[in-house]
This record gives C-alpha cells, structure tokens and sequence, in this order.
C-alpha cells in the first residue's frame, strides 16, 4: 500500500495536535505538511516540545498544506472552511473538516445556531456527515467529510440504539453531559485559567450549545421523525474525556435486561464501541486517549426510566481520532488503521 | 450569653473534623469534647496536622463526649445511633445526628434503603429532621435533630419554590449530581485511589442511591403528595462541593423570567440561599468552605423544561455547617453564629 | 477600639481579593474602598461571584480608595506604587504595599532585578520592610509597609534560625520552591492554562527569580555577612499554597535534634509559625487558608546537611494575611486580629 | 522475526498493568501470560476496564507464566524474586525483575537499606543492572535483568554527564525529585487518598529514601570514586511522571553553554535521551505516557553551581519502558522496538 501524504490546516490547536500526533504513527499516512496562521514559520516542536526529536515539521500556510496533501484536515473556527474545502475538491483533495461548517445539512438551523449563511451551497451537497457506526456506508469515496462534534459523537452513540428502537419517548431525552477542559481548546480565559477551573465545576451554555441542534439531526434521522431535546453541558476539571449521562422515558415499561441486549446487539460488530456488561458503570479514565466510546445500560425501575452514560476521549473519539476513521473509510483502508491504541490505566 | 459545650462523637471522619474545625471558631461554644473509635487516646492534631497549635484535645470515647457536652454532635456511619440519642436524651443532651438513622421518618423507608429496623421507636418520634430552610419553625428545642445529607440538602432547596408551586410535573424529575470526593468519607478504596479518581470522572449508584428517598420524603412534604423521582450522583475529582443540574417538566409552559422571580420571592429572606442573577450560572467553587447554597434558574424554551442548578460544599451546609445551623435554631443562638463565612476565590 | 478604614487598590486580582475577603472578616476594620483599573464601575460581586450576599462594593478608582481609607492597601504590578505611596504619606494614610517596589533597600538591586529606579527617594527612607516574625518592632507607626513577596517569606522563615545561628555554611544555601498556580496571578498565559498546567510540572526562572535579591537581603542582615544563594522555584498544579525544600551546609557536624531544639526555641512564642515535632513532615495542605507557617527539621548524616522544609499559603501568610498581620502591627492592634484561621483539613 | 512470548509476574500493580499495555502493541511480541496473587482467576480486563475489548488474558499464577513465556518480567514487591529468578534460569527463560532485589551490587547496602540479604548468591553475579544509555552493552544475552528504579533513572540520566567529565564537585550534589502518586503503587494508604493527596504536597523519606544507594552506585561507577549525595523525593499530585531538579557544585567555574555542549554531545546518539534547547526548560507533561526522558542544563552564574533538570515517565522510562528497552537489548531486537510512543500533549 503506498503511502498517503496528509496534512493539517489549524494544527496548532488542540485537536489538530493531537491529530498531528496520531497521524505520525498511522502505518499509511506520512503528514507531509501542517498549517498554522498564529505560529507560520516555527516548527511544530517549538509550539508542542513532546514533538522535539520526533518531528522537525514547519509551520507553513493553508495552501502549502492543501499543495502538498493527499488529504487535507483543517481544525479551524467555524466559519473559515468553505474556501478551503472548494480548493481542495478543485485540486482533487480529500477534505476532512474537524469544525461545524458542514454538519448541519438543513442551512437554517447553522444559520440559527451558528449566525452564517452558506456561501457554497454546491459544496454541502458534496460533504458527508459520517459517525462510523452510524453512518458508515456514506463515507467511501467521499470527497468532503463533516467530522462530527465531541458531545454529539458521545451523546449520539450513547442514544442510537434506544431511539432506533422506537421504545423512547422522543418527548422526554435529556443528556447531561460533562466534558475535560481540552473541549474549550487552546484560547485562553478565565474559565479555563487553572485557579478559577480547578477545584470547580459548573454547566455552562444550558439548553443552548451549538451541539444540540447536530444531535437532534442524528437521532431524528434514527427516528424518522424530529427530536426536540435537553442537552446541557459542563465542564470538568480533567484534561480530557466526556461522559454523557442520558435520561430517556420509554414508551412502555422495560427492564436492565432487555436494554443491556439491544444494546450489546446493535452494536456487537463494532471494534471502537464497548457496551460495558451489565452492572458495570462507565468511567471516563478506560478511554482515555482511544478511539473508543463505553456505554452502560441502566434502568431505573421506579420512574420506569433508561439511564445511558457514555464516554469518549473528547480529542480522539470526539475529534482527531474519528477524522482519521473517517479517512480510513474514505480512502479503503482498514478502518481501524492507525487507532489501536489502548488507554493508558492512568 | 453563656458559653454551650460542645463535644463530637465520630470526630476523625471528614465530617467530624470539619464540625471540629468550625465549632472551634464558633462564638458562643468551646468544643469540650472529642471521639474517635480508631484513634482513641491520640490528640486530634495528631491525627489532622492544621490542628496543631490550635487545639490540644484529646480523642475519648463516646460516653466521656457525652459526659462533658451540652450539645452532642455524631457523625458516624449509619446503624449506630439509637444508643447514643438515648443516652444523650437521658442526660438531657442535646442530640445532633450527621448521619441517617433519624432522617427517615417512614421505617419502612429505612428497612428498604438501609437494611435495618428501628429499635427505639420512641426516639424517632423526638427526633425533627431540619433544612433550616424548608424546616425551620420545627427544630427550636428538639431533643434530637437529624441532620439532612449533602446531595438532599442540595437537590431539596434546588427543587422547593418549583415544587411547592405546583407547577412541576412531578413524574418529570431528574437530578444529575457530582460530588467532590470528601463526600466519601475518609475511608480507603481504590474508587478514591488518587491515580484512580484524578482525570477520570463515572456515576455511581445509578438510580439507587440511599439518598433518593430523603429526597423524595423532603419533595412529597412540599407537594403534598408522593414524588417520585430519578437520583444520579456522580464522583467528581475535586475535593469538595456538590452540584445537582436537576431537569423538571412543566406542568404548563412558563419563562426563565417567571421562574426566577418564584426562586427569588421564595430564599428572598434567606441568608444562607443565594439565587443567581437570571443569566448566572451557578459554579461550585463560589460556595466552597462555606454555609451557602446557591442557586441558578434557567428555562428550555424547546422544550419547556426547567433547569435548576444548585450548589453547596458538602461538607459545610451539606453536614457540619448546617448541624451547627440546627444548633442555633435548637438553641436560640442567632442562626448565623459561627457560620458567616465567605468563600475563597480558588 | 473604634473601626479602621482599609481601602484596596488592585482588588481584582488575586491578593488584592483575598485581602477583601480576609478584612471583611477582620473585627477592627471596615472595607471601605476597592479600585480596579479593569473592572471599574463594577461591584466586586460582579467579578467573584463568591462575594454575591457578602458585600455590595463597587470597583473605583485609586484616588477614590485613598480618599476614604485609613489604611491603603495596595497589590499592583511593579512599578506603580511610588506616587500612590506619595499621595498616602502626603494625606496622613498608611500605606501598605504588598508589591516589589519598597521591598529592596538598595536601589541597585531594585535595578538590576526590576529595571527601574526609584524617583522618590525619600519615600524609601520612611519604607519598613516587615516579616513580622523577623522585623517586628520596626513596624510600630510605619508609614509606608513593603509586605514581602510569597517566596520570601516562607524561605526566610525557615532559613533564619539557622543563619543567624552562625552554623551555617553561607556558600552551600540551595532553595528549591514549590508554587501552586495562583502565585502567577490573574493574568492569562499559556502555562497557567488548564490542560498545560494540570498533569504537568516543571520549574522557571532558575536562578532567575526576582525574590531572589530579598530572600538574601534578609539572609545577610541575619548573617552579618552578604549571602548569595540558589534559588530555583516550581509551578506546582494545586491552587495555593507554597513548599520550599531547604539544603544547607553546616561549618560542623550537627544533628536533627540540635537542629530541631534550635529552631523550636526560635520561634516558640511565634502564633504564626509552628515548628512540627521532630520526625514530622510538613505538608502543604496543613496551612491552606491560614496565615501559618509550618517548618520541619530533618539532617542527612551521610552528607552533614541540614534539609529545612517550610510551608505556607502564599496568599495568606505570602501575601494578604501577613499585610494584615503588619496593619495590625503598625496600628497597635493585637497580632493576630482578622487572622484566627484554622486551615481546612482539605 | 519470530514472536517472543512474554509473560508478567505481578500484572496488576500499576508497573506491571503499564507493562501489559506496552508489550500488548509491541511488534514481535505476544503477551502470553499474566499472573496476580490478589486476583487470580479473574481476567485483566475486570481488574482494568481499559482493556476490555483488547485482550481476554486471564490471571494466573507464577509457574503457569513460567511455564508460558519466552521472557519473564517480574514487578513486585523486593524480597520476592530470588526464587522466580532461580526457575527462569534453570528453564532458559530471560528474567527481567523491574523491582529491586538485583539491583544493589553490594549486598551490604541492600542489606542496609531494604533489611535483607541475598539468599542466592549466585544469582546474583548473573544479574545484569542496566540503564541502557549507560550501561547498554552489558545487556545482550543476559540471562536477568535488573531493571533500574525510577527516581534512579532520572537522576542517573540527569548527572551522567557531569559526574563523568570530573568537573562536578561530588561533595556536593543534592537531587531534589518530585514523583506523581502513582509512583506509590497501587496499594492504599491515607496519603494517596484523593482528598488528602490531591491540593497537597510534601516531601517524604527525606534523605532517607531506598533509592538513594541505587544512584550513588550508578554516579560512582561513573565517577571512578564512591558518591554520596543528598537525595529527597516528594509527591506531586499528578498520576505520571517525575522531575528531578539536580545542583551541582563545580570543581571550577564553567558556564550554560559548555555545560549545554557537554549533555547535547554525551546524548547525541540516544533516541530516548533529548537535551532541550539551552534556554528551554523541561516539563513533566512532555514526557508522559513515553520512554523519553528530558534534560535542561542550566547555569547558576551568582554560586558558580549546575543546575540540571531531568524528567520521565516514571511508569515507562522508569519501570515498564525501561523493561521492554532491556529485554530488546538482550534479545537483540532493534532497542526502540514497542517504544515509539509520541507524549499526549495533555
């Protein structure tokens, strides 16, 4: 298999770093160049010293990236990436968008939650949202992925197989989700300054993140018919790591039981996504630095209730290393390539 | 005003030691008296170094506590208690329990949640449990006070202006706690582990914690009918502080606007209950070593659900702070005495 | 005793903030008066939400504070304080500054470590540099107090003792410091950012740092001889709080014991600085909040050196509490008024 | 390549999980094996949720790994080796004991320090102590392996250097190391509780820590004359990693730049040795979770003293890294094999 030249357009924030850091160990992939518009001109290891003597990679522009590129990631703030991704399907790139510029198929709802317009309405039609386990049969050959959001990736899988089953009140799902630091990224604020984030916790955007609206596309799609839900995260002092608590009415009473093996069913061929045996209860630390995603199965018989809670590695899972499935899966690789990685214990 | 003795029976666990700690700057006390079943015969400052220089006191044993105490305060785990709230009756003591064997005033509550029967019935029938706030009129003289535990304290005043109102739907509440980690007391394990518990973050107890029906005891006395709901307490790598996000359905369409004004009407006397500005959010580390709770108020107008968000430190109003808060109401002292304190900022 | 009045100026940050939370605590005094160049107009609340209930201050300028305070306190960057001071001298207020710029008794130093030159001499002459412990009877009706810096105070504290015992080999004085964040203040920076600065480690300026100049300052007038020293600080991931290890040579073989006697004797009328008993290990957490200092003796007989270890919270003791601690010194309050606080066991 | 067949006795402490995860992405290895006195019979993945879904090994016991592996790594309490080394020898398997029991030469000082003796004696002429960049060509073929501690190869690494070249002045050299808490094992105990662990910070066997004969070995075989240094640890609230903050005295005046020549030229072919950048600093975060270990040099011009600053992972670099590093070495596989591992940037 020859290899494919990569490169990253943002790779000096967080999630482009840490895409930087899983692509040079993928056995197919060289990134031949990385982009970065604060830092142009440094190397990535003056940036990042855990690169010194592994990388001596420039920090160069976006079009020196998109020239040297088999694929093109870019890591950006929304907004920032419809002119990148026409360069990259006129120059016959792969463009892999780590940001939100097209998730969101239905322009209204990106231009309520987000406050834009689409410039390159032919683009959208081109991009694919894809969650593998979800979506996995729209990616191959792809020319513009839409690389799913953190909280939604999490809550998304943590939901698919209850809503797909058409026993959840679609009225009554809420997902309290928490979410390490690293989900703000690399901007610095009072929020994320370590005396005022230490030793404290609280939600924040409470019924109103940007995520809520690319949830609801996912499990409306799963339904086949419009969710309207409750998501309000928060933030967790740990570096990384979510995990999303779900409540779910069911339309009729069920049992641990029954929930444990639809879920262990729906999702039993699937290499990056664990249904803990039942009785077990997620924690955020077992997938931590994976591409994986855990999910336990409760039922809380008093309320007649299912409780869910998943956990992904915000930056892998819920970010780089989905991108780098995503591109598995684009370009026939073994979609697994690149990701057997195993979490650290501690 | 005449100085009370004080003793602690339990005084080494978390929440004896932080009683031991506040009582001590308390104006109208001397902390007369210390117990500890472990550390019998050692000084408290042995077994807590911030004591040295501060006390001499010895650790004796519960009756010697009793012995030389106006007012005995325990805090041990639960099952233990009956003796030591006769003993403390027949010597008129005044009895201030930290732990559970009084909260429940249903025993069959207290078969099916903890496992064990009443055995001094007549006890239970002295015995007033006491959110100052929710309970106040009740505690003035008692014999016996069961002191509430953290995360009901917590959820009970997130939850008390919306469910008195009536306007809740009460088969729609769901509370989402996380608990620093003191709320799990000094004893060793692998869950509190620091290289097990720091960067990780997992429910426990889904839907089955001993708690649910202090809770719903608290809730069911507001409404005038039983409630019902779904209680999940998370551990959170912090050492102190309880957050409940807690989810209820309307029982017709309201407004954050009109729901604040009800939070805001409802503590409006409160010393102890701070209701946020609508558009605040609360944080735990704003009440942090302190008696407070506070409270912010926010509306999902997608879905037309409330959104409560409370805060108190575990170990201060959610157990030493408020057994002394009852300690005051008992006996007559100011209800603030020995509590006015203010958060640090980090 | 009738009630003074402190004002702040430089409330917002972190000194300047616990100095408000610690003097609304204070029994003599009232807070009159808070600036902030950043955040004025606003109230303090509005900035630390902890203070929401405690207190309805509104931020104002510096003219404002000197105007209504009897005592100002002042905790600005370098540089600032001399024409504040001015103005305090000028209007009969006591001026307390708990930044660098009356800290150094020779303008040389001050130069060659900050920079800068001093414009009014004669503000220098009236200046009182004060650890209480060290400098107490110079502080008696001092116009102008130079509050130490965080460092200085908790490596003079353990390294007196033995300097001035004349035991000490002058040469071979290492001091290797450990800071909790909050030491860098509120200003944004990468280093202190969350996910950089949690899991992480490292020192900075080595043998570099600005406290450098006034830990040997005080080391020689103990001497009676000009010390030049290492000293090499840390950035420790907690909140507050500071450790310095502490390596000395001796000029001739001693013992724990002797050491230990030596410096028990020392401090044994000190409120403030403990000495732990011998085998004892101080320990960071055991003075968080408090304006104590802890010190532990240890000898290595394999190389006749002795290792000193001090602890102290580097905003109280390092900062607000000791520039109370002087207030009080120089206005003929007792001691320790405002600064009876019992450090939290966690 | 043919597939070596590893096997660890010990697989649940934290150094031989961390191994299991290591060995389990090794290219020509196979795990074949792991034993656990506590939880035998149980599968790794119950003991350690991260690797569900990885491997379905299960617990056994010693002799059944024996009996199973090509190279026995042992990670156990000191004391316990003697006998498992004694059967790989006589079965041919490689044993490679990342405790102490064969690291101490002399054993006077293991009796001294550990408070044992050598009960097979002969054992231990075959053992080999190894720290490859120093002692890399006594590796291959041998038949044990004593895997160097952790403090030991920090500390080691970090004085190399200087202790060689002879201008150290070995009267003087002081090792200021701070561990994260999982350097302390798995087991419990009070000061690895999280509340008490976590917002804290202290040293602990100051001077007295079984480490230090292991370094003074290492610097006085490099040295050519015996080593007697000062060693004190301290436990850093962070899972992973140590720093050791090393001074030196100098035989004559040098400067940051000869000093910085003098590490880059002694490490220039080490892949797993960097010396930063003169003028950089090393941070613990750059090297967690890989066999890198990290050294700054600076230069105390005012005393005329080296400082060097070394960093690890002390659960690669110093156990389970360090292991695989040795057993390529004596198997002769190329020494990175498994050990390409890039530092999570938080």
């Amino acid at each position: 298999m020859s290899t494919i030249k990569a490169g990253i357009i943002g790779a000096t924030g967080y999630a482009g770093a840490e895409l930087a850091r899983l692509l040079m160990s993928h056995p197919h992939v060289t990134l031949a160049a990385v982009s970065s518009v604060s830092y142009e001109g440094k190397t990535l290891a003056e940036i990042y010293p855990n690169f010194i003597g592994v990388t001596d990679l420039i920090l160069e522009d976006a079009d020196a990236v998109i020239e040297k590129s088999d694929v093109v990631f870019a890591s950006l703030p929304h907004g920032l990436c419809e002119p990148i991704a026409k360069k990259c399907v006129e120059k016959g790139r792969t463009f892999i968008d780590l940001g939100a510029d097209f998730r969101l198929y239905d322009e209204a709802d990106y231009n309520e939650w987000y406050g834009l317009s689409y410039k390159e309405k032919e683009l959208h039609d081109l991009a694919v949202y894809c969650i593998p386990e979800l979506d996995r049969q729209k990616a191959k050959g792809a020319k513009i992925i839409a690389n799913p959001g953190c909280y939604v990736t999490c809550s998304s899988l943590g939901l698919a197989p209850l809503v797909k089953s058409g026993l959840a009140d679609l009225k009554h799902v809420i997902i309290d989700a928490k979410s390490g630091v690293t989900g703000a990224g690399r901007g610095l604020s009072l929020t994320t300054h370590y005396p005022e984030c230490n030793e404290a916790f609280s939600p924040y955007k409470i019924a109103s993140h940007r995520h809520t609206p690319e949830i609801e596309q996912n499990l409306s799609a799963l339904a086949g018919e419009k969710v309207t839900l409750t998501f309000v995260p928060h933030l967790l002092p740990v570096n990384r790591g979510i995990v999303s608590t779900i409540y779910v009415d069911m339309t009729k009473p069920s049992s641990a039981e029954a929930l444990h093996k639809m879920y262990a069913d729906f999702y039993q061929d699937e290499e990056f996504v664990t249904v803990l045996p039942l009785g077990d209860i997620v924690n955020l630390k077992n997938v931590r630095c994976t591409n994986n995603c855990q999910i336990s199965v409760h039922y809380d018989k008093r309320t007649d209730r299912a409780i869910l809670v998943s956990a992904i590695d915000n930056m892998v899972k819920g970010a780089a290393g989905q991108a780098i499935q995503n591109m598995n899966l684009v370009l026939g690789l073994p979609e697994n390539a690149g990701l057997k990685l195993i979490a650290p214990i501690f």
